[in-house]
């Protein structure tokens, strides 16, 4: 069953009418009919314009009403005081989708705003899809379809192939395209979603995924604005083994800035798109060449599970730096099998057969030297990536047609495999090796990089679909944000367990408590309106004696009375006191776009200076809650570092993925969950958590 | 005054001799001959061959001695066996510089290294320099000088130009000048250095910063092998203000190893390498393509002090991403002036005048506009570098014309700035752009990057050079490494406290001792045999009162009785307890290239598993102590991270730097110091080393 279906009139219409034309054709409302009379568009192009007969040689209507046959698809580049009017004029003709180049709208101000929402409100009840508005349209070459102002094609037309691309920004997404077919790949759809009044990115990657002939997707965005059509598109790719790479801006506080007054987005916490890419198995690029790479190589449709690298080298020095690369990025280069090495010194003396094989430029005497090199590498090391480094020689009149003939006989044998070439020289002796059949990187730094996106890939459309987590008892939450003995009672619901422990409203009850839960313990003053209990003295610990808890209540009550005269005082809760485990962080905030993120750190600085945090979308299941904490830098300090104990990581995931499900299943009036501390105790002893503080949004009626 | 003149004859000699010419001009020893014939060498080629009366058309002789005149260089390419003798004869010659192809020596195997001792040692007595063995070779292409058996110039000769090369690697050296050509940039310089036997590659990079006509040197190293040559190029260097650039591989404990098994350097550890690099101002590029993109910018000698970056688009998504890298390398982008950003703001209503400064494609209607903004981002801004994305704009007929004409109003009136044009489209139009003086960056985070290192290249300029380091009074170092009280008085003698404290050898002696330092005390055993003491129960801390005191003399007694039966034991050291500071580490260890290096990190867990630590060579000042404790990532907890004290961290300073004096007089005989943990206490109180092990190579007679 396809998803994204509802996109088809808008990528591959029948017929398209257009609100505006143009006779110029390089003005906005000519440049689409320009080049659909150019590349042949299949279907009608209908111009409507009330002033003309003919546009660019097309009959003209005067308007969209006159516009004969059925209308797919229409774009709107009127000007903006008109735009509403088009709209309403495309939904009354039984337009399926609409391209509105018209900008001005939310991305200036709110009365733009308050206009895009009238208009999109209207597309949708009609159940007409709307790309835009401020788009600068979108491209399919297959179909000689260009509802699109870019002047991008000054310098040549899409070429087909089978990579898609989806960009919220046009300058970008045509910059992207450009890029793209100066470095030959095919790239023949591309549709830009500009404001996203209606169709959102997700839904173009979506499309793309599910388009029969799309293999590969790459995306720009500045920040998801619809977060259930991206997860859905997203998966989707996954699910179907279609490698999706993308850039999102905005990772640095400064990007961030520039985001914010760039756009009408809402940006969200990048490391928490971050997150949602790599458990979604999608790659996050850093820029347009790395985006490329990526997509270059993954239009091989090779992703290894438990990629390996193979480096054959005639330079020892590039294998070295190769290897850096490869460590850098996660990439194994286990060694050739011992017999193999063997037999390749004994063809060349001096070469180094481990991995990266340098057979030296001593090969170069028999050619055929290198076909066994590489054969050898293939064949022998079974690696499911290579590398071939042959710098210059590549391009060598005098080496190079020997060279190739060797190689065209390796990869012959190994169509299985994923083979890079790493050659330098002039451009047409690098296209002569791709028209070949070959990958060919001038960096192979570049290589190792998409090299081990493959994997990566290869490893996410293996996961299998996430079973469906055990349910968890829903609590009911209470009308307001509880206190701390209330948090861990939900807490305890859920199934993450607190100290034994008793709020004791007199000095007496205290003693008595303590005396049952046994010394030395801990007293915390209890009161709803108090957060941060250790700041105003309401936290006494290694309270070794009735005396001292005696004194310890005491003061606890007074510095309430000091501190927070106005605060509701419950009474104080004593606890045992636990000491020999590893102090760690579990918590739930809401991110505007993705809803309930999971966080765990170890405790104190480890979260505050270090800022060493995983963070995962709820809910999620004991295992990727264990993977989260064995992200995390400091892990060592859980697993026995330097003679410690070992703690009970598997408690601690059970926590994590309790909350997890807790959060998911709570809606969004939680508005966060910080488990601070929750000591993690050796291993087979449990996770305790030590301190709980529950955000709750006030009961509203409206929302119940 | 220069000090790499001795290297004169070898890459720009008068007269070159060939010993083991050959006819043949595509084997090793005719290409040079070849490619000097065919690029002109302004002095006497002389064949060396006893087989034949001429070369490739020139007067062959049967000897080196038989050749007429006075033969500055010589290559030798004769085979493995009579490698030595013609050395021999260079020598007899009054040959001043000899360039051996001939490979087979210390890279292969000991008695190579044997031979190849012999040799060099004779070449040094005769003050004959000697490049190789196992060297590619070099060219000077002002003088068409090509002593090189590379066969990368099938595709091009070399541009001449500013830029010089020094490799290590024959391969990678002709790779990075294959590159470096077809990128158009101006290599006229290559000096590959093999096996080091004799010349270094410190040497080359010096010759090139010593050459008139080279401003930027780019390098590419396996691992430094001489470590005084090589400080002395890049100090050098940094006097005379030319930019080195440098990929020096082996970063990983992957590529380490390929390293290791590739060459017969001594790899040295790659993080005191990278101090190093750092310290010295040198970049250092993780790839070829970063290489030459900081030599392409560098070549433009702008090295702004306090570099800032401005940006002008017309893509807001690029903005950003430019944005998102500045910040990654700590490239500022201040915002413009508000006036400024009024005025542009006037000029183009939906424009984002900050920084980035979006002009939006509405800039285009009136491309006076793009000039407008552009002069306004320098003039108004003032930013010392600028980025303007104009994308496939950049190469449209319709549009690319005038945009030049604007542009280049613009950087007429602004030479003295780093203005990178960001654009994109078929070679023919970048050359165009090029040709008009513009550096071209497809793509704009690459050219953030080179900005970067611009700025820190200017920033290491302008650092005087390091002031006289006050002297300490060289403590004479015992025969054999002392225990922990002897370690603290060799610390004490250079000004790095310890506690007050007191050796014991009675339990009485030790009670005496602890009431007159103040309880609680610390009691630790005493043993030049026992380093790590708590790991055998030699340390007991907070002792409370002489009960305490006498059991744990007893028990630390018995643990070594125990545990070390055999160790002597000198007594047990009181010293009263500490509280209330951060512990750190600081230490000297002696790397096998650089000599002593110095380490400081926050103690436990920090350097033990999150890895914290900052090295710099020894001997150095206060300040860069300070800026290396300021560098580790858990500085705030030192620094009154959330309500913490600010700790005395000056007196951590003065401490290492202390340390990094004593450790540079003391000579090879201190193997290392570790002072862990050396207490630093809140501001004004000091910081006390409360352990130390100090280690010495055993006292050698045939040394002192």
């Amino acid at each position: 069953m396809r998803h994204f279906a509802s996109l088809d009139p808008l990528v591959a219409p029948r017929s398209i009418a257009v609100l505006g034309a143009s006779q110029d054709p390089l003005r906005i409302g000519g440049r689409p009919i320009a080049y659909m009379l150019a590349r042949g568009f299949s279907g009608p192009i209908l111009p409507v314009n009330p002033n003309r007969d003919t546009v660019q040689g097309l009959r003209a209507y005067p308007t969209l009403a006159d516009a004969p046959g059925e209308v797919d698809a229409a774009v709107i580049a009127v000007p903006g005081a008109a735009a509403e009017q088009a709209v309403a004029d495309c939904i009354a003709r039984g337009v399926k989708a609409a391209i509105m180049f018209t900008a001005g709208f939310a991305e200036v101000d709110e009365a733009g705003a308050a206009v895009q929402a009238r208009f999109t409100a209207a597309a949708k009840a009609a159940g007409m899809r709307l790309l835009g508005p401020n788009s600068l349209g979108l491209f399919n070459a297959r179909l000689g379809y260009y509802p699109i102002f870019s002047s991008s094609f000054e310098n040549g037309w899409p070429n087909l192939g089978r990579i898609g691309i989806a960009s919220q920004s046009g300058a970008y997404g045509t910059h992207l395209f450009a890029i793209a077919r100066d470095r030959r790949l095919g790239t023949p759809v591309l549709v830009t979603t500009g404001n996203e009044a209606d169709v959102t990115l997700g839904e173009a990657i979506g499309w793309l995924v599910e388009d029969p002939d799309t293999d590969v997707i790459v995306a720009y965005s500045e920040g998801v604005r619809d977060a259930p059509s991206f997860l859905a598109a997203i998966e989707t790719a996954r699910a179907a083994r279609k490698p999706v790479a993308m850039i999102k801006v905005g990772r640095s506080a400064l990007g961030a800035r520039a985001a914010q007054s760039h756009t009408a987005s809402i940006a969200g916490d990048d490391a928490v798109t971050d997150a949602v890419l790599r458990d979604a198995g999608v790659h996050r690029a850093r820029n347009t060449e790395e985006l490329l790479d990526i997509a270059e190589v993954a239009a091989r449709r090779i992703y290894p599970v438990g990629n390996t690298l193979g480096v054959v080298t005639i330079s020892g020095g590039a294998g070295v730096l190769i290897s850096d690369a490869a460590e850098a990025v996660g990439l194994a280069m286990p060694p050739m099998p011992a017999e193999a090495q063997a037999r390749l010194k004994a063809l060349v003396p001096f070469c180094n057969p481990s991995n990266p094989v340098d057979c030296t430029a001593q090969a170069f005497n028999d050619m055929s030297v290198i076909g066994r090199f590489a054969g050898s590498m293939l064949g022998d090391g079974g690696y499911a990536s290579a590398i071939a480094f042959f710098t210059q020689v590549g391009a060598s009149r005098s080496i190079a047609p020997s060279l190739r003939e060797q190689l065209d006989r390796t990869i012959a044998a190994f169509p299985d495999r994923l083979f890079v070439l790493s050659v330098t020289g002039p451009p047409e002796t690098i296209r002569a090796w791709q028209d070949g059949g070959y990958l060919v990187f001038e960096d192979p730094t570049r290589a190792v990089n998409a090299l081990a996106a493959m994997g990566r890939f290869g490893e996410a459309f293996c996961r299998l679909p996430a079973a469906p987590l055990p349910s968890l008892d829903e609590p009911a939450l209470p009308a307001t944000s509880p206190d701390e003995a209330g948090a861990k009672r939900l807490l305890a619901a859920i199934g993450i367990a607190s100290p034994e422990e008793e709020v004791c409203t007199t000095a007496d009850a205290a003693v008595a408590a303590a005396g049952r839960l046994g010394y030395p313990v801990v007293l915390k003053l209890v009161s709803p309106d108090v957060l941060h209990k250790s700041e105003i003295g309401g936290v006494k610990l290694g309270l070794a004696d009735a005396g001292a808890v005696r004194s310890a209540r005491d003061e606890i009550i007074a510095a309430a009375a000091r501190h927070a005269p106005l605060a509701r005082v419950t009474g104080v809760l004593v606890s045992p006191m636990l000491t020999g485990g590893v102090e760690c962080v579990i918590g739930v905030a809401r991110d505007p776009v993705f809803g309930p993120v999971a966080m765990v750190g170890l405790g104190g600085i480890f979260v505050e200076v270090m800022r060493d945090v995983a963070l995962r979308l709820c809910p999620f299941g004991e295992a990727d809650a264990e993977a989260m904490i064995r992200s995390l830098r400091g892990f060592p300090l859980l697993d026995g570092a330097r003679g410690r104990p070992r703690m009970d990581v598997p408690a601690l995931a059970d926590a994590l993925s309790r909350l997890s499900r807790f959060a998911a299943a709570a809606g969004p009036r939680l508005a966060g969950v910080e488990v601070n501390p929750i000591m993690v105790l050796p291993k087979g002893r449990g996770a305790i958590a030590l301190d709980a503080v529950i955000t709750l949004e006030e009961h509203d009626a409206t929302r119940s």
